[in-house]
């Protein structure tokens, strides 16, 4: 446990104040809540961010960057379009300078209309983010729209699965290597 | 051949004037010297599409779709951006309607920064144009930035290789299944 | 149509006799009745190839290969094992030489269990198929279990959308690029 | 550090004694020499294991399955066929029951002909071990074969950037989450 767990969550929803948006805010208070005693957790709609134009760093976006540096984990949340993650996230990940989330331990969200796509934005995703140099200790939370009303139970299941890996992953008081133990 | 071959060329780079660009035209040019007697090109920058903002349908953007629809061969283009196409790219595809691509004979054109990431771009857009409905009867041209300079060699040896195939897909004058040869 | 398509269909399935055997008779049977006159159409088992050994090259293999490279169209059947093809199939694949199937057009069958797995196969499949220089030039014909018993209406609609795409694929009778139509 | 650390290589080259074999080996000795003060590593080559047929589950592969589930960390180590991972290994882990690696920290190690090829396998292979269930904290190590002479350089690098995070993977002295630190 940790008293400053920073979680921050990134939705590539092309939409607004999607359901994406909730169910990832919804996983990043479950992961804070289960790791931090004062958990803080920020959320970034790029469809916000990206509202005046597509062009290359600007305010937000740098503040965002920082965010994302100065945090201990990084949702990435994307609907499944077009059998993939969206346009909209990969555009903000382009906009990363190389190796921008070397270190950072991120767990991607999606959310599919349909069974067949479910792990088909999961499957895309996860080697842009291990370009990017990201830690995925976990595997992500994929979920299908149908299931949405019944989210809690998903979380739980997810938290009750792979809570204890990410903390691992945080290595909060990790030992130096070679330290006896 | 046929008089009035039409190819329209998309290029996902998010700079203007890229080398994509330039590249994907060079491809547009061959394949319609090749197959058509009065070629008609046209090439579309998505960095201008979006240059104002990225929300979806606007003028620009409806005829391009028009011209994609009832024109004969598509070049979609993109640099590999941190290890697959650029969002870009993806951001205009995701606001095509289902099935937009139905039919549309699609060569997708990719231009990597290095050896490593030559194939990746094409390896994750083909699931995509699939999901449109798109047809890609030939390989993809996949190029590293280094071979541009022998750019015209390396079209000329994709042409002899697909330029064949691509007229079979493109179909002018088919024959009715059934009928006798 | 001709007098003599030949279709060649190897199947992955390590059990011999599988439904996946089937499922890809029953397409190269559709496909061959509606492309060929005198339709010949074989199948390989590779659970039968591999029964006594996985070494390379041996009678059985040297047949096959012979027959795909004489043959019109290969069809490649897989069923959808742990999120991909099988192994079985890939051995077989991996033994062929360097682009073995240079110019021979393949579709590929894959059964899931799963409709979330329905598309795996396939994403994996088909960039082994380029890599061997297979023509791809329509979508597979990828199923999930309990759709069999409808199997006749979803042959059905596989060959009304793709039937005349994979005879033109085929370009019997093609024109010479250039000649006037 | 730990007294018992096991490591397990499983070696999916059909040449037996590979490069592949002896530089997953060498990756299992500096992983085992990093994490445990009495390191034992096992490999298994697969090209042994179904050296007189591919029938399932038989005494070797049992004994395999055992020494996994009872080990520490597994490595799974490939060369890169025909842009992917060889048959051979995904018929191994074809044959393993479901989410057999569930929990099972997984590190891949493959080694491609040429640059273009260096991160096919990996990509391709990650999907299947998460459908296995295997946890897969760090990076693969990718090799291509011109590396292979300065192979100590490499496992240095990759030593250095991931072992630190391995450790917490295996979460040696872990406590309960909820614990106060």
């Amino acid at each position: 446990m940790t008293a400053n767990l920073n979680v921050t969550t990134v939705v590539g929803n092309p939409k607004r104040l999607s359901r994406t948006l909730t169910t990832a805010e919804a996983l990043a208070a479950a992961i804070a809540a289960g790791l931090g005693t004062e958990p803080r957790a920020e959320s970034v709609d790029l469809a916000e961010l990206y509202l005046t134009g597509l062009e290359p760093p600007h305010g937000g976006f740098e503040r965002l960057l920082g965010q994302i540096r100065s945090g201990d984990v990084l949702i990435v949340a994307t609907p499944v379009y077009k059998g993939s993650y969206t346009g909209l996230l990969k555009l903000f990940l382009d906009q990363l300078p190389p190796k921008a989330l070397e270190g950072t331990v991120t767990v991607p969200v999606t959310v599919a209309a349909s069974r067949e796509h479910r792990l088909l934005a999961d499957l895309h995703l996860r080697p842009v983010l291990a370009e990017l140099g990201a830690k995925t200790p976990v595997p992500s939370l994929t979920l299908v729209e149908g299931e949405l009303p019944e989210l809690d139970a998903r979380l739980g299941a997810w938290t009750e699965a792979h809570l204890a890996d990410l903390a691992d992953a945080l290595a909060f008081g990790r030992r130096p290597i070679g330290a006896s133990a």
